[in-house]
């Protein structure tokens, strides 16, 4: 089926709907950040596959909404004789719908698929939304993928450092303080952390696809019976039930008359729509595992440590190897090559990437979220900045790490020395900060801009984000950003701090180390400690614009490495470490 | 009258005014933060003497709420047979009143006293609110002070820089876009903008107490007749219409009918609900004056430059004169000296203090909003810091400077050196810091803090507020806090800089300049330029803690002071000052 067949397909079903149009929104019933072939609808679609999007099919025209990422590889990937494409915060989809129809609309969509919160930006006098819970793209893909049934394992307690009955009990108490006969939770990495398990339903996050609802003395679980195994029965416990997909309309409707708490944000609005026939209460509040999830226990902090010694060790090799071998290697194969270094030094640890790596050479670093592919990417050469920026999965953790490399044996240019030099002093004042309980990320964030400002620069992104233990590598609800942001810093939050500078059409530079929240020797003050341990390219700096202090901290984080690392390299790797490790002065 | 007797006396008013209890809340009709004696209710009816508080009588009980700055005082003031006292956010008036009537209460206020806001805080299903248009105490103060009726005069071109006709089309071109048909103004400091005028009805800030209503093709402003004068009428010409306090009731009733825009956060209730009964549609929004009074043009600009100059010649002699006599006489007394040096290097320009100084020597420097009386404050002694925080009203512009200084011959200690340092590197950082034009005062908030942070130390105050044109020493919009505020810095805006540090018993110490956003050679970037210039004791800084970029900071500001103040002092003062000044390596 080409585009215009599949456009003509879906529209032939309009009718017996009773809609005139169709949304078809990027992404899966968990509303995950990464997704599995079965739900790549929009790509399947349209042949767009940025990682966020939407498309709105009407009777006679149909248009696909990303950001400002996207906008050129929407026009590279879709149809343009049946897709028109916008950039979805300058021209949104409802202003686009209003512009095609001046009466009145009725527009289809997934109720499975969107939030309450999705749907407001839909909300308007001339558009009536119809929920369709049969997504018509289904009705249509032929060779359709199956949705992945991985099992489900456990998450032993040498990695979760908590038993889950006490985590479950935590959330029964809120329960009964907050006098509500249930808690229905739709994000599977909160599942997975508040019943310690784990699974590989998605690429890139080891979560399996599932539900649960939280009453006063029960777990339902809902995943498909072929991913639960005898262990895990055994493991979970008598209170954890594990149920059906198919069993979660009936146990929804059994929960009539009582008063039902969820996040309004993560909850696919046909769990609101199927209880409300059935005159529950609703009490919407904030996912309540999402700040305990966030605030890891010690032994979750101590595996955080040794899964970044280990992705350090790969890192290193990594480093090592792109030095002497890296020029004339493409930024697939040389990103494909890291990701042997992390099999190789992780062992049964390492499980995958924890998100696609960014590898970009030259001008491609100074995309902000480039992606290289094997038929579309450059070669490294001498004399050039290479960026890359990338992270593993180990049972123990999650990385994330950006280095920026100097490629070639000549010296690199003043003026990219200098920007790095403004970036790494960015990088050293977060992680270098003393702050009091109760400050929030985005009261840090002008620290990591501070030097770039003073030369009239800036980077268009955030500075830092919230990263999960053997979860999600993007995890709320801390961030260090100029949005302001209400939820302070706390005790063993992981929190990346990654400042950056992107000169179009010539380089880009971001150094990012991942940073745990601990507490200081003063009472009521936390401060950072660098989980990553991988040293930055000396070559690359202005070191005599380094204060006293700055260099104090590049050679006690440098020596700190050595002490961590260095045993786990071969001789030849240990003498390049321990030269790139060398104190400054 | 006692402090029993009044209080009987206003009971005795409860039955005919169908009330059980009547708020008095300290404050004037404008909503002025300095009041006019006429205005001081509070003080008159309890004793409690606070710049900020309230009081609530009820039939057997009455109580005096204020914040943390005022616990001590109102225990000292009130009259303890009679009041009780509280901490306005711990124990506020809602939840007291609900503990001393189980039942339904009907509770008076004065409705020109209040705005829509300030009774929120009595928003509760059992306490009616009845307004009572002729206050209480008014009823019973025998010896009540006049209303203050200074004349109204000029704020000449040269001074405000844009003719008032031009501010008031360009408020009722807004009028045109909202379809409104009158912006009522009951913020003095913005009419005073608005039609450049100033006055001198209250103390601190050059206002007369006057309203104002614009409209189409008029302003009406209400005072006093006695405050115009024939020269007034002339400048202010035919479309500004000189009415009389009286004569508002009857203009607000000729808005029946009509879509009239205000500021509920600054507008009296009185206003709304008399409009309220003549169909009017309310349009809430900001004072629209607000934004632009803040951002001063290039002649009041140029006008804050030369009053600062006029304010650092008086306090350098001041300092001088500290240096050499300062020890012996009293905070109070030292506190005049400063402004009888403001009087002399003002001239005709000087008018009066922009606010009550600050004058603490040794621990009553620790309280940061201590005031020095005759009847109870310290003498200056060998071996103390001293803080002064005190500012001018000058025609051309208003100052607010503050300086800790350490007395006497001998060094001071370590540890003092040690916390000025960090509050100094604090306040370089935020005056030399450059910012993409957008950022709020909010995102810079931590510069201020962060050398103070790495060694466990903070200050409980804000780090920076906007300043008026000759008028209100604190003013809106923009302010440098760590509170989210979504106003940006913009060119033009004056705004204090004055981070500290207090160690309770022991010293306090601030450092605050005013500094004015100016343009940078970045197209997208802001900037601040400092207005004060009065040196930094050198003698309280550790040198040597200072990096090269604060100290090129240092020198180069030292360096301007010289250039600007030396030739304006004798030569004793200006020996005194070069050695003050001499850059520090």
């Amino acid at each position: 089926m080409n585009s215009a067949q599949k456009l003509a397909q879906i529209r032939s079903l309009f009718k017996q709907h009773h809609v005139d149009g169709f949304i078809i929104q990027k992404g899966d019933e968990f509303l995950n950040e990464y997704v599995a072939p079965y739900a790549e609808r929009l790509a399947w679609l349209t042949g767009f596959t940025g990682s966020a999007g939407m498309a709105i099919i009407l009777d006679q025209s149909a248009a696909v909404f990303s950001d400002g990422r996207y906008i050129l590889q929407m026009q590279q990937e879709l149809d343009q004789n049946n897709w028109e494409s916008f950039h979805i915060s300058k021209h949104p989809p409802l202003q686009w719908i209003l512009e095609q129809k001046q009466n009145s609309i009725r527009l289809g969509y997934d109720p499975k698929l969107m939030s309450e919160r999705d749907l407001k930006a839909f909300d308007h006098s001339s558009v009536t939304l119809v929920p369709i819970v049969n997504n018509l793209i289904d009705l249509i893909w032929n060779d359709h993928p199956a949705p992945p049934r991985q099992p489900i394992v456990a998450h032993e307690i040498q990695f979760s450092g908590q038993d889950h009955h006490e985590k479950i009990q935590a959330l029964q108490q809120e329960l009964t303080l907050n006098q509500e006969d249930a808690y229905i939770l739709c994000d599977p990495a909160s599942i997975c952390w508040l019943l310690n398990i784990r699974g590989s339903d998605v690429p890139y996050t080891p979560i399996p696809l599932v539900f649960a609802i939280v009453t006063h003395n029960k777990v339902a679980l809902y995943a498909d019976q072929t991913q639960y195994t005898g262990s895990l029965s055994e493991f979970l416990g008598n209170d954890i039930l594990l149920k059906s997909h198919t069993e979660l309309e009936t146990d929804l409707i059994a929960l009539a008359n009582m008063k039902i708490a969820f996040d309004p944000a993560q909850t696919p609005i046909w769990f609101i729509q199927t209880l409300e026939k059935y005159k529950v209460t609703f009490n919407k509040r904030n996912n309540p595992c999402i700040l305990p999830k966030s605030c890891k226990n010690p032994i979750e902090q101590e595996g955080a440590r040794q899964a970044h010694i280990r992705d350090a060790v790969a890192v290193c090799r990594f480093l090592y190897w792109l030095e002497h071998h890296g020029v004339g290697h493409s930024e697939v194969e040389v990103a494909q090559k890291l990701n042997g270094f992390r099999q190789e030094a992780g062992g049964d640890f390492y499980k995958e990437e924890s998100f696609p790596a960014i590898s970009g050479v030259g001008a491609n670093g100074a995309i902000i979220h480039y992606h290289a592919t094997p038929e579309k990417c450059s070669i490294l050469t001498e004399d050039k900045a290479y960026l890359i920026d990338s992270g593993g999965q180990y049972l123990d953790g999650t990385t994330d790490i950006t280095r920026t490399i100097w490629l070639g044996k000549n010296p690199a240019p003043q003026d990219l020395k200098e920007a790095v030099t403004s970036v790494l002093k960015g990088h050293i004042a977060i992680s270098s900060a003393i702050f009091p309980k109760g400050t929030t990320g985005s009261r840090l964030d002008v620290l990591a801009r501070y030097t770039l400002w003073q030369k009239g620069l800036d980077y268009d992104h955030g500075t830092g984000h919230g990263v999960g233990s053997y979860l999600s590598v993007h995890e709320g609800p801390c961030r260090i950003s100029s949005i302001p942001f209400p939820v302070p810093l706390q005790e063993g939050m992981i929190i990346s701090n990654e400042p950056g500078y992107y000169l179009s059409g010539q380089y880009g530079i971001r150094l990012e180390n991942l940073l745990l929240v601990t507490s200081t020797t003063y009472d009521n003050f936390l401060k950072f400690e660098p989980l990553t341990m991988v040293p930055f390219d000396v070559n690359l700096m202005n070191i005599e614009s380094l204060s006293i202090t700055e260099k104090n901290w590049l050679n006690q984080y440098h020596q700190q490495i050595i002490e961590k690392i260095s045993h786990f390299l071969n001789d030849q790797e240990q003498q390049w470490l321990r030269k790139l490790c060398l104190p400054v002065t």
